[in-house]
């Protein structure tokens, strides 16, 4: 074990896209632990776009990150220390800790993560917060039929790729719409979409067209903005559109602006329910079953992509941003 | 009975505000009513704000008014001829019918109404199809608490009127947005609703912080626009949005662009869904039966706006687009 834990700081808040200066790594001794507490080495940092909103210092469904304090994510790691009864040393455990080589938990913001079921960085995707969100998101408010229509934004991002291939599984025609070839290329050769769009390549309404003939019964957001107001255009009787994210506009300080939807909705009695997975909370362990299932039997597959060095973090955190990732994000801190 | 037949025709679309020429009064023949079929003699007409959606010629829930045809809408008529055993000569009926002194019909787009339980009128509002509106849109989608504060704008309309009346029923604080003092004192005074605002008067922004200290947990939109971007800023978690419908658009030919909602809904997982009366047919008898009770049990109250003479049935409806009317407004073609 080091004797030294370094950890990185907010410590000045976002305007527009984040960059380097708004985060500083520091060094401190190692942290002590007490009664019903265990130290925690982290082995997996996962960065998410929902942070970006967090860093914003305003208070919306999660409080905001205070300046000049430790980063808190998504994190794999491994007990080195435990006072408390439930951990054993060895244990590999997920949960919300600390932009740190070694964190403090008291085991309640902690789960424990079987290694032999899956590799230990699916707890941070398929099988973690981004799987979860996907499946609360389209089955809950989806409510997907075979034989309908799903269109997915931010398709190949952690979350787009399960809820692709979840709506596959429930027989849908899906269609990702993405900003690149080659993410359009891996969704539809490796995970099965029906179709893909090009958003920084093709015009949207036309291709919304011709690739939903049918209308779109179900629309999966992540990005909002320009994406969105084409989709509007072609949704169907009933249709439910479910917004998860609005990446597009994270990184702006103004209030969007576009083309009011009430009219679109009204004109196909259509939902809109936003969501955030913690809304779900109860019904985390039926998550975790179906995806942990699905990736076993080879029903949903993922990708990865992992930064090293807990010092890039905020490089690998900045990528979200720039469309630079397939599948999940993560950040290696140690080796496992 | 008359020999000749009154009708009104659209013959031409609306640019904006409906205006006198975009209508004209036919006089024809008296029609003939084949077996299973009956004639209808008017005696109220129904002027709702959807129809302007369908003065547009573009389709959407509903199929657009054809050009040099005779308008249709909700009507309330007495039976002067039958041949259709379901009815009798004398009958007093409501339907989706002619804006014409006389209408055939075979039975199935009308539906008896008993004169004894309330004044016919309310077929056509409380009773009627702006009553189940509020009915559904409140219940089955607001789905309110006791002590939730719901929010509805265009208050003092046939629907929203009901919406605050249901509402206060369930225990909930209401507040009403509507566009006159004579309005908001007939809806705290007479109908009970907590507060109101004058959005003509009133900063929206300010009063909606004033009025709902513990913020919004049901918004019942009839309005759209400026009102509407308000009231997104005071949502509580898991609110809910009802679009109904959005009367400050219904007349301008521009696609409507104001602040995206997205990030709204997403600060507190709430839901916006719009909906139309007809999504729940298979229920309107036990929205009667409900409607019709409370109007009985004095928990429902109305008031309508009566004009006289068929021919003065395009000013009724512009008329609603001018903020004129409180409650319902109908149309007198023929004595009760």
């Amino acid at each position: 074990m080091e004797s030294k834990n370094r950890s990185i700081l907010l410590v000045s808040r976002p305007k527009g896209m984040p960059i380097q200066d708004n985060f500083k790594l520091i060094e401190e001794p190692l942290p002590s632990i007490r009664d019903g507490e265990v130290l925690v080495e982290t082995i997996y940092l996962s960065v998410d776009p929902y942070m970006r909103g967090r860093m914003r210092g305003i208070k919306t469904y999660t409080s905001p990150y205070n300046l000049n304090e430790v980063l808190t994510g998504g994190v794999v790691g491994r007990i080195v220390e435990s006072k408390n009864k439930r951990f054993e040393i060895g244990d590999i455990i997920e949960g919300r800790l600390g932009w740190s080589d070694y964190s403090v938990s008291n085991g309640r913001n902690i789960r424990k993560v079987n290694p032999n079921l899956a590799p230990i960085t699916t707890a941070l995707g398929v099988v973690g917060m981004p799987g979860l969100t996907a499946y609360f998101g389209l089955l809950d408010i989806g409510k997907p039929k075979s034989g309908e229509t799903v269109v997915v934004s931010g398709a190949a991002g952690a979350v787009g790729t399960v809820v692709g291939q979840i709506a596959k599984n429930k027989g849908c025609r899906v269609i990702g719409i993405a900003g690149s070839e080659e993410k359009n290329e891996y969704l539809e050769k490796e995970l099965g979409f029906d179709a893909t769009i090009n958003y920084k390549e093709e015009n949207l309404r036309e291709a919304l067209k011709d690739k939903c003939p049918d209308g779109v019964d179900i629309y999966f957001d992540n990005v909002g903005g320009v994406v969105t107001d084409h989709v509007m255009y072609r949704l169907n009787f009933q249709a439910r559109i479910i917004v998860c994210g609005q990446i597009s506009e994270y990184n702006s300080e103004e209030q969007a602006v576009g083309p009011r939807v009430q009219r679109f909705l009204l004109n196909c009695s259509a939902l809109m329910k936003a969501f955030i997975v913690s809304d779900y909370s109860e019904r985390f362990s039926e998550g975790y079953q179906y995806l942990g299932d699905w990736v076993q039997q080879g029903k949903l597959k993922y990708r990865e992509n992992i930064i090293e060095g807990l010092e890039n973090a905020p490089n690998a955190f900045i990528g979200l941003f720039k469309g630079e990732n397939i599948g999940k994000q993560l950040v290696r801190v140690k080796a496992e």
